[in-house]
């Protein structure tokens, strides 16, 4: 299949027809026809696929067994199909449809690996279901380990475990995978840039150099349930106060500092229109380029909630990663100094493995409007083929 | 059965185990189990049982269109069996409980009514589900029309017509229903205290005079989906920044009126913790004694909502409701010179019948924390009784 066919296959899966945006949440029905959908592709083209214990799927042309015997461990490219709630089309699917669309250009060109070549998919990349970015990777790594993850939960209260087990995976194999991780001799994940960055450059690919320190926080303010109707305002205990001085709190924190720091998600109980909130909510995010910054930027709205009685509790944090600097230059090196380098705020599976040791190189296509993580998110098809062949281009050199 | 059996007979239905609240919300199974048991009252007791176009049960002892023809229609006790969300256990069934105990009395009494005495369930008196508070009073009044009633959707999106059908109602039937008002000669609802004004003055019981004017919004915040760790702060079109900018110009509002106005249900899309909100919409309820006040301090809510381009709409809109002087004079002549009169800032079908001319008077029972809309809602059993014996007296009183 063509690029563009590939793309029209995965188009309607899982998209909501109001939003016109995706909702392809881990362990669900859209998530398992897209993983369908995947080794479908892998089988089309020979490649043997692997199912690793956190149900990261690995395609491969080539043994790489033997690969890892013969000390020279495969080149794997890939990304991940999920997204977050009313999400795009480009973020995640790209980099999956780019490196099978790899696979057909170096054939194409006759070309034969010296080393084995991996598309990979990675799980729950965007832990929109389960609360943790990047689950797949963070379990095959131990950056979460398999009792946490087994036990997160859902917003209707299913169990990680329980949702991997209707999906007909097995929670009980979930843990550290030496095995796949060591056919890993590299990694390049491609992926639709988040930022503006490039349409000020005017390049419609770019070389990732690491990602920024990240994090979630989960702020609980207290509340007393009350009729809304009734209860004097002095006698209220109204836990949706606190949290609207801590949301201004989280946007002046972050201007104040350079950083940025958002509150998107909030649940209220009872939530009932005459009811006072008995209890509130939010989950904060923040990050920056500057690791110091963000952090006195977190104490800083930690300071207003706990003024408001609220408990704040770290539910992730990852600290700068910069990717391995000689895979950078040899990326530089196939496709020319003009190609600029760009960090990210995003976090992204390269970014666990960039961590886990493995060597890890990211490359970004350029987005016209800086918008994803929305319906709006978007790619132009031509930057879509430069990146494609970019990938080719370093993919070949790799596996020569 | 008893007031303490049929307290008890109730107690488990649609009760959350977790929060110990109620979740009695209008055509659930848990509203379907309190219909079926008041059915079951009303029929050991051998009342006979109509359902009116709006789902509102009731119960009469007594032909109640005999005493039309004859120009002497019913006296009606009740109240309403449905909660808020994790409400507590008194708002609505004392009512109801209350009302079959005194036809207990009187019967035990040997009273023999010279009128019909009805015993009503209305359907839907929190609006809980469809967002339209005393819905099965405004229908059958006119106050809230068929075709509107029939077109408002719950959380999930299902219509109140589609659950009343799933619930074996009928859907076509809804609208005015001037043959069942017609019965009512008048309307005594007894009902937990919603605040502490009588903690403050001692009594079990007092009577009530009338009803705050009352309303609600609903405030849509505009904004732009995108990613929380790769949109600039400048860039940003965040809708959460307005709506806490509002929550908390609400409560500002209120407390420079000597009003009272409460935000305590929002929605946010798309809800990812690394997603900045499109979209918040927010709910507001306003009240207090004087309607200039309220009113006043709406518009100002709307200025800051408007400011951070949000639109607002009027969901309903209750003017200040007093109820019937001479039958006030009466219940007090019944119950002594001592029994206090209070306004309350609910509002209560009892409201909607004054409004639509029925003579209508209400009868509290002492909170002694003022808590309600909350598992933590409470009356002392002596007090309950002693609004047993109050009902029992007026309605004899009014009957004979």
């Amino acid at each position: 299949m063509t690029f563009d066919a590939m793309w029209s296959a995965i188009e309607p899966i899982g998209r909501d027809a109001a939003s016109g945006g995706y909702r392809r949440f881990a362990w669900t029905r859209a998530d398992s026809d897209l993983r369908e959908w995947f080794a479908g592709e892998c089988a089309t083209r020979g490649l043997d696929l692997t199912v690793d214990r956190a149900g990261n799927q690995w395609g491969w042309w080539g043994d790489p067994d033997a690969a890892v015997r013969a000390g020279r461990p495969g080149v794997v490219i890939g990304s991940h199909l999920d997204s977050v709630p009313d999400g795009g089309a480009f973020d995640g699917p790209l980099g999956v449809v780019s490196a099978l669309a790899t696979v057909d250009a170096l054939r194409n060109n006759g070309f034969v690996p010296a080393r084995p070549i991996g598309v990979v998919n990675f799980a729950d990349e965007e832990g929109a279901r389960f609360g943790i970015a990047c689950a797949g990777s963070r379990i095959i790594t131990g950056q979460l380990t398999a009792d946490r993850a087994r036990g997160l939960t859902d917003g209707d209260g299913v169990s990680l475990a329980e949702a991997l087990s209707r999906a007909g995976g097995s929670p009980d194999a979930l843990g550290v995978d030496t095995e796949t991780l060591r056919r890993v001799g590299c990694f390049v994940e491609l992926h639709v840039e988040q930022g503006r960055a490039m349409v000020d450059t005017g390049d419609p690919v770019a070389i990732g150099t690491g990602l920024w320190p990240h994090g979630r926080w989960r702020i609980d303010f207290p509340g007393e349930a009350n009729h809304a109707g009734t209860t004097r305002l002095a006698d209220r205990h109204d836990a949706m106060i606190g949290y609207a001085h801590t949301v201004l709190a989280t946007r002046s924190a972050a201007e104040g500092r350079g950083c940025l720091a958002t509150i998107g998600k909030v649940q209220v109980r009872p939530g009932g229109v005459n009811a006072i909130a008995s209890a509130v909510t939010g989950w904060l995010d923040a990050r920056g380029a500057d690791e110091a910054a963000v952090l006195d930027a977190v104490s800083e709205i930690a300071a207003v909630a706990a003024d408001h009685g609220a408990t704040m509790r770290r539910e992730s944090w990852t600290p700068p990663t910069s990717f391995d600097a000689a895979l950078a230059d040899r990326l530089q090196g196939v496709l020319g100094p003009s190609v600029p380098r760009l960090g990210t705020g995003a976090g992204h599976d390269a970014g666990i493995l960039a961590v886990h040791g493995v060597p890890t190189a990211m490359l970004f296509v350029r987005n016209p409007t800086g918008v994803s993580h929305s319906p709006a998110e978007f790619a132009e098809r031509d930057d879509c083929l430069a990146g494609v062949a970019a990938l080719t281009a370093v993919t070949g050199d790799l596996a020569s």
